[in-house]
């Protein structure tokens, strides 16, 4: 049995120690600074605050000052920081591990650079380890795959991305168990792309709710010819922006429309894309939700932004990403949402 | 403005007098011999029976009988039979339109050939119109649209097809509206085999909401996980089986993807489905439905049928659609729901 420290006890983070326990590791759970409260409950009760069940007993907790004594021994690294953590991640956490460790992250984003290029957070930290002479096979996870769903056993389907697949595959065989269900891959930007699009095209979806609530009621029952409208419209998009990231497959495609189907349920994109829908301005509907900050919201702006970027040296074309463009403008030009129906149809 | 007649007042081809009365159309709704107390409904109070809302003022209704009549003058034809009135339609009510004037059936479903091949009904019904010597330019509608939600004006976006453009033009004029949204395309074959391979999958999402409720107690909140899990599949075997049919697209994929996900969430598809995922057999789930025959389980029978034909000549791997096959196994070998997980894995 193995020894895997989990790093970050957000939800996903921490749901990925039921199947850990479910194969028998020994789990080290290490809150960041932000999480010292649920490091405390976990401690006091063996549960974690969001979830409906208690951690499997074999599951330790540690605040992020004993990290070093979570790391002794382990054979493997989880990561469960937020895109907000990215960069805590890849200067803090990253140089403390041992060469060789292979590390597993669960991080969703994209960052931007001035000349249009959209770089995944694996990309991201393997350019520091090498500036830190570090060795470190990084893994990712993506797919559709809620935390509370997870905990509760229900079956559930990823894909582990690495540039070394025995890494990936070692997270596979440490991992993979009657309900959680791995597939295994080198594509690294095709699938951490997939899933941090379905992120952006998930408030698209969430604005026809609130949009039917404007038009027919607060209360009236939900409406899903026009979320399937827009979903049809984000598998397009999905596709053309895999292609532009270099990253198309079927595989990379499927694996981010399946995550789009799970991610348009709940959680606080679907939330502000509803006050959206309904006619809140953008710092309206933050403010509403008390200002949190959505990746979704900063993933679509970012990828909106590199589009333009590719767009004046003529390498896109705007005009195929039409829904993109209508969340970008809500999103950076604080305009009402207004849907352009038509602009999704297309003449062949 | 123009004659529309519409040939089949179920709830689709009813549903499509909206629209066309929003251009201002006279619309002429015919029932078949099926539909006679729908017809009698609609005149005696203006509304039929399954929508909440009455028919506009300038539809009048029709029983077959009257069909000749309710063709006089008719500039266009809908035809919004079931797929188990494909025959009936190519037989009775095609031979008496006047040539020229430009069909569009709602109708969905393949058929498959002892060699093998599936055709879409527009393909059928083109054979026998040459047998008899008629021209009628066919169309199609598909794409992801709920009868009900089209009559409450829920945007709707959908694909015309049809081997003739400039008649899936006219349909687009005389029934594209500001929340009624046409794409238009000659790609017949890859339409009409998107939005019928969906109804099959459509049957594998359900299947994991009676599992869960088997697992976890028949009043348990819905998982999605699992559905998106299966959804993830259903993306990757129906771009497979567009490729199948020679009739792969973007668009197309993301069409019959878009209205798998209006599909799942409704409907007597959904009900069967978690009737075998509770653990009925397909006979006692369809007894306890009593009898009713769906086209979702038809297809499947007939996609898989054609799928083992085209594998025993080795130019498809059923291993590739192991969630069809698993979908034909319960509805032609009896078996209960058991649906294999690590199939739908990859490893690459």
């Amino acid at each position: 049995m193995a020894i895997i420290t989990i790093v970050g006890s957000g939800m996903m983070g921490s749901a990925l120690a039921f199947p850990a326990r479910a194969n028998g590791h020994e789990v080290r759970l290490v809150g960041t600074h932000l999480d010292r409260d649920i490091i405390d409950n976990c401690r006091k009760c063996g549960r974690h605050p969001k979830f409906e069940r208690d951690f499997p007993s074999g599951v330790s907790y540690y605040r992020i000052e004993e990290f070093e004594t979570a790391l002794e021994g382990a054979d493997a690294v989880i990561g469960g920081v937020s895109s907000f953590g990215v960069d805590w991640f890849g200067d803090y956490v990253l140089p403390k591990i041992a060469d060789g460790t292979p590390v597993l992250t669960v991080t969703k984003g994209l960052y931007d650079t001035a000349d249009g290029y959209l770089y995944t957070y694996p990309e991201l930290w393997a350019e520091k380890l090498r500036a830190l002479g570090k060795s470190l096979p990084l893994c990712a996870v993506g797919g559709p795959c809620t935390s509370y769903e997870l905990v509760a056993e229900d079956h559930s389907s990823v894909s582990f991305c690495g540039y070394d697949i025995e890494a990936v595959e070692k997270f596979k065989s440490l991992m993979a168990c009657d309900y959680y269900h791995v597939s295994t891959t080198t594509d690294v930007r095709g699938i951490e792309s997939a899933v941090a699009l379905k992120n952006a095209y998930a408030l698209g979806v969430a604005l026809t709710v609130g949009l039917n609530q404007k038009k027919f009621g607060i209360d009236s029952p939900l409406h899903f010819n026009s979320q399937a409208a827009i979903f049809t419209e984000a598998v397009r998009e999905m596709d053309m922006l895999l292609r532009m990231q270099d990253a198309h497959s079927v595989n990379n495609l499927a694996v981010g429309v399946g995550d789009l189907y799970v991610t348009v349920y709940g959680g606080r994109t679907r939330l502000v894309g509803i006050l959206l829908g309904r006619g809140l301005t953008v710092d309206e509907a933050l403010n509403e939700l008390k200002g949190v900050t959505l990746e979704s919201l900063v993933v679509a702006e970012r990828v909106a932004r590199a589009v333009k970027v590719k767009a004046a040296r003529g390498e896109v074309d705007v005009k195929e990403l039409p829904l993109l463009m209508h969340m970008d403008a809500i999103l950076t030009e604080k305009k009402p949402a207004d849907i352009p129906w038509d602009s999704f149809t297309y003449a062949e």
